[in-house]
């Protein structure tokens, strides 16, 4: 890994705006720059002081690039901690790019995915789980995921995971002192606090351990399998949640054999849906192929939604729409729906089903009470005309635990730290089981050396040059 | 139009990317900004000096929304003339959008397309040429258009149209000043000297509206027409002309039937390369209705490109490819081409024609010297060996007049400042006949105001909301 050389990259996402952003950063940044700007004020950059602004001309010899902006920092006040110059340019992408082409040419290398952000963490400005977190935060949809990360980024789990590896650290030297005076046979480490300390740990390592089944639905989004025969709404419903016409909505039965996924922001936590075909028996090879994919589709998913044209399930009102020819007209009744009901719930016995009715406008309210009478937990909606949709967005937040993230406990929601978690927790059992056991001092600093370095893999004070570059070549360039 | 409340826009391309730039300019821009700032340093931004930079989170009372980078700008010394602060965010869409929310909570009101810029007019930061070459800037995609969007920025144009504006408007002023004087008779405005101004602006106007033709088709890219039958090899020459795969190249004669339109930079200058079906007398209804779209296509370029597949021109040759069964095999003969390219030229006498003998790979020296001695200034090349590509870009450089542009003479690009400048011509003819015809005072001052207005128009003396809005709609929002 270079650090001696200097790195150019765009900051700001690719394409045609106002005015893009250029960042350089290395020992030679602000040297680089220099002769290639000419300030209005006749200013020499080299001599300006740091996080100060200056406007003048790019050149490249009599040429000029564009009139820009210059934003000095001085090493180590930067975001790399290094020399950084900021060019703020106009969003052209002929000057983006020839701006760039000619720092290269100057000696500026292009920037890696995520290099400023790796060269910050490896000149100390952040910790690993820091610099992580900036990924997240560029990434963050919605408010949920946008907390979990500001946090992760201002080191909140960072500052967790120190404090107990500190104070497992403490215990370990005096442990390790032991050794030395083996002979002796003297106790530095007392082994009751040390179980007391060690039972801390894992009370707070299962915490975390289990704050991931929220922290990574909320990052990823909670993903919610809509299930129904072909032309019962699950488009209109999908469009209602979004509240734009995202999917496209088709009045043509079976249209939806593809299943498409949708993010959606529900109070602030991101769902993504996963439209489905129906489950209805068929003849159709490529509907068959749709309805082995739905239960595929039911097994990743977090919540199921079964939804129902509730219009098709009475026979004699005068307002209903024409009945549709699909799954010969047996999907239709009300037995078929219980019975498709009872395929899922036996199917999926721990999976939440919501079973939602749609087009509840059709209906009287007398068929409506008969409905819900038969069918218990109704959910009774008209995508289209916007009825109790914000109930059934009420129901799907229940599904998300957000009591730990309104009190602003910590939550765990990227698996690498996830799997260190549970490789720290295994170590601190072994330890747990050796204090019980009297083990020797000798062989409880192994394990508890094992589980300092699954700490140290999250935080960032173990690392290797592979696992930087696997998290790193996940950021965008530019960052 | 409203000045004094206080703009906010992203100013950075949409889409996520490492950082975006939101943009606040107002004169409560800082007053909006600095309750929601927490400087890392505990500064106060309200007291901090103009051009300086600062890290710190932007808040919406407890809550965090991200850790940001402010540009302090105070008024007049910014882009728009106004107190301006740039918020430099991590480039999250989430982000972005909260923070704009939150300064329009505030106070800002979400800024229309290009008022930045028009507040930089408005403020006398930039003439209105120049504001409208920002706009040039941000869409210039070559060397040649971002050279004149930099020198009409730059005030090149604006300080010619200004000096001829200045001498006409000393002249007009001594001419009224002789108005005062009627019953005298007194001459303060030398007609000789007059004369030879007027001469003289008229060469500059002139001058400045040849420029046009130049200019516009540098701004627009330059429009050729690429004809010729179906599978000659339009589509794979387009690619390698742009080395891009960006045009779909298919076997399948006739797949070519809605004209594609594709912008190429050759030597720094735009082309826009049209591609059409043939020409060839067809009966299907649909290649029928191609032929007259590219006869209208024709009639738009300033360049046509003729383009025949040589290797089915000649019948012996053992390595040649099997005949496609396009045009009945009639196009494929010498005298079927010949005869086309006179039926081009009788219906476009004018238009300069470049006759290119195609897959010149398939044929041996001695057919390409026969098809070279019977269409002359015959152009042989391979687009697919990527044989004569070179020498047809040069080719078609030579239609563009780059001497202007490599002199640094003002070219004009602009159609609206083209009009004025017409305008403004057809005045001092006016005035000149007056001259000739001694024609008196006041009347001459007439036709002399009614000049300066046209002028005026262009540098934005003269304006009115109306030209203002139609020229700002169509900037970017942000800038």
């Amino acid at each position: 890994m270079r650090l001696n050389d200097t790195i150019v990259a765009l900051a700001t996402p690719s394409g045609a705006g106002a005015i893009a952003v250029i960042r350089v950063s290395g020992p030679e940044a602000i040297k680089i720059v220099a002769p290639l700007f000419k300030a209005k004020s006749n200013k020499n950059i080299q001599e300006q002081p740091s996080h100060t602004l200056h406007l003048g001309n790019l050149v490249d010899g009599q040429r000029i690039l564009d009139e820009v902006l210059i934003s000095i920092f001085h090493g180590p006040k930067s975001y790399t901690g290094e020399h950084t110059i900021e060019i703020s340019c106009h969003g052209s992408l002929y000057i983006q790019q020839e701006i760039i082409l000619l720092l290269i040419k100057k000696g500026c290398r292009a920037a890696e995915a995520g290099e400023f952000t790796l060269r910050a963490f490896l000149n100390g400005k952040m910790d690993l789980s820091q610099a992580e977190a900036v990924a997240d935060l560029i990434s963050s949809e919605n408010q949920a995921s946008h907390q979990l990360a500001m946090q992760q980024m201002r080191g909140g789990f960072s500052n967790e995971i120190q404090k107990l590896r500190q104070e497992l650290l403490d215990f370990a030297s005096l442990i390790e002192l032991e050794l030395d005076f083996a002979e002796e046979d003297v106790e530095f480490a007392n082994r009751d606090e040390f179980m007391r300390l060690v039972a801390k740990i894992q009370d707070v390592l299962k915490k975390l351990i289990d704050s991931f089944a929220v922290g990574n639905v909320i990052k990823n989004g909670i993903p919610v399998a809509i299930v129904g025969e072909p032309n019962v709404g699950k488009s209109t419903l999908l469009n209602a949640l979004l509240n734009e016409e995202r999917a496209i909505v088709s009045e043509i039965a079976g249209t939806t054999r593809d299943s498409i996924e949708d993010e959606i922001s529900i109070g602030g936590v991101g769902y993504r849906f996963i439209d489905t075909a129906g489950i209805r028996e068929t003849q159709d090879i490529i509907e068959g192929l749709g309805i082995k994919r739905t239960f595929e589709k039911i097994a990743q998913a977090q919540v199921v939604m079964y939804l129902v044209d509730s219009s098709l399930l009475f026979s004699k009102s005068e307002v209903r729409r024409p009945k549709t020819k699909v799954g010969n007209g047996e999907n239709n009744s009300l037995e078929q729906v219980k019975f498709e009901i009872e395929k899922i719930k036996t199917q999926f016995p721990q999976k939440p089903l919501l079973v939602i009715a749609n087009k509840i406008d059709y209906l009287s309210e007398t068929e409506i009470s008969n409905l819900k009478s038969q069918i218990s937990d109704l959910i009774a909606i008209s995508a289209k005309e916007n009825i109790g949709v914000d109930k059934l967005k009420a129901k799907l937040l229940e599904f998300v635990n957000l009591g730990e993230l309104r009190n602003n406990n910590t939550i765990v929601t990227n698996s690498r730290h996830y799997n260190s978690l549970l490789k720290a927790l295994e170590e601190i059992n072994h330890v747990q089981e050796g204090l019980n056991n009297n083990l020797s001092g000798d062989l409880l600093a192994i394990d508890i050396r094992q589980a300092l370095y699954h700490f140290g893999q999250i935080t960032g004070e173990v690392t290797n040059d592979e696992l930087l570059g696997n998290i790193f070549a996940n950021f965008c360039i530019g960052k």
